[in-house]
């Protein structure tokens, strides 16, 4: 049933690549992992658009898949909306481009809902990304609402992460503070035939050169209105060219090997908790945390005495 | 000599504080902890003061530790800042403060760097805050720079969170879509003796009323100048009256256990890591990573592969 599943997947059989997804998404441990016998030969280009609520992020990313499409490559969008409950495709957009390209077998979609957990969303989505992958999907994006931690996470599972503001967003470089200009590989201003456009891009590269290290290449501020296909061209060539150069000197391997050890970090270190964390030992903590009534609770000693159970 | 220090603290000895918490801060293995037998007959009141950088936060906490003199209660300070790679009074505002109460044994200041590690401030700060509720300070305040994710951990380490804000924060109701208000129990307007300070504590009451949900308090807003002592004895006294509150309702209880339940959790995670990931499991990751060349690697066949070296 499952070998069944994955050579679907691998013949890049939309509803197997859907129903793996399901299983994992819902894989309670990491020792059933329906991953493990998936294997891939080529590696997807992991691209992450993110940026503030209203910014236009769904209509520059429906302009990329045309773009993409038009230059014979396929490629997987995964959806990520950590203030949803919810999952599979619920987002009214999404619903809109999942008819679009339902019998499109170069376009896979998925809606993903954080359930409440943050964490484990930019683990799933790079488990999820790993199922595209293997039903061989040129490109996969990760198109997320911006909001804080959680577009960071989602950024750490990209090989480019591209920034979109548009030219309101004045207020917007507030936001930078909280580490987007560390995550930006490139910003679109996009909505650019409002005015104020420009003013931003100046006052983005400036920033951006300010902020500059010398280890890393100044990101490219590209003008856009996703409405009208304006400028599409011209980011679909820069995404090219910085790959390119990210190829030329390493840095793309580089960050490929440290997402795949940060994952394996994550991964190990939530399967060692389950497997400590016994019905016993949980049941252990919560009789000691309730002696704690008066006296102050030391949690070293506590520790010793959940570790010497 | 680790038994002379722990008497020393619990003789309220600023020397063997400074030293312990020194230890604490370096302490490299949880079994090895030197507060394992640190025992606290009582209970010191934690409150966490974050706000964005200019707020005035440092002149606050300054008012708040003489109130709290004139009460004739202790207090503990412990400045963290994330931002800075740098530990142990390095703040040029701490110095001041420092040398203020050089010679008093009811105030002891601390200063915290991140050494770049953010969460692993959070879980210092909090055994830091457990020597000097060993000293038996009555008090012990967390003093934070505001930025992001940060912060919030920090808030979770205390009893209570003020956020301080200034007339000119207006943009700031922009954080608070960053999670400020859902950490908030108290906000401080301070430098409210500057035009547009009413205007932001209404606005910020219609916010809070807004978002305030049936199963808590909603945060008061105090209009404070810390520079002129305007407002502090109340802020003071509202401080009081929350935690009366809080108490009566079990909610501080309620918390402590849920910040002693993460600790725990936190703690036994880092330890488990540890132990897991000895030098033979390191390399055999790195090698295998180092495999991932042209072919996509599949991160569950790798943990099997670690899980059952």
């Amino acid at each position: 049933m499952t070998e069944e599943l994955l050579k679907g997947v691998r013949n890049n059989d939309h509803v197997c690549i859907s129903r793996l997804i399901t299983l994992v998404e819902n894989a309670p441990l990491l020792e059933k992992s329906p991953l493990q016998d998936l294997n891939s030969n080529k590696k997807s280009i992991r691209i992450g658009i993110t940026g503030p609520p209203g910014a236009g992020k769904s209509t520059l990313t429906n302009e990329l898949i045309e773009t993409i499409l038009a230059n014979g490559k396929t490629v997987g969008i995964i959806a990520v909306d950590p203030t949803s409950p919810f999952t599979g495709g619920s987002l009214l957009g999404d619903r809109v481009r999942m008819n679009k390209y339902m019998w499109d077998d170069r376009v896979f979609i998925r809606s993903m809902g954080s359930h409440g957990d943050l964490g484990g969303l930019a683990h799933k989505s790079q488990d999820v990304s790993d199922v595209l992958e293997a039903s061989g999907k040129d490109f996969i994006i990760f198109e997320t609402v911006g909001v804080g931690q959680g577009e960071i996470d989602i950024a750490s599972a990209a090989d480019i992460t591209i920034v979109v503001l548009v030219p309101e967003s004045g207020d917007e470089i507030q936001l930078m503070k909280a580490g987007l200009i560390e995550i930006a590989d490139i910003f679109v201003v996009n909505k650019s035939d409002r005015s104020g456009a420009n003013k931003l891009a100046s006052l983005l590269k400036n920033i951006l050169h300010y902020f500059s290290k010398n280890n890393r290449k100044e990101p490219e501020v590209f003008n856009v209105v996703s409405t009208k296909s304006i400028g599409i061209a011209e980011l679909y060539l820069g995404i090219q060219n910085l790959l390119m150069l990210m190829k030329d000197n390493g840095t793309l391997e580089q960050r490929r090997i440290s997402r795949s050890k940060d994952r394996v970090y994550n991964k190990v270190s939530e399967y060692l908790g389950k497997v400590f964390w016994t019905s016993n030992k949980k049941d252990k903590l919560k009789k000691v945390l309730k002696l704690s009534d008066s006296k102050s609770l030391n949690i070293n000693w506590v520790i010793q005495q959940i570790l010497s159970e």
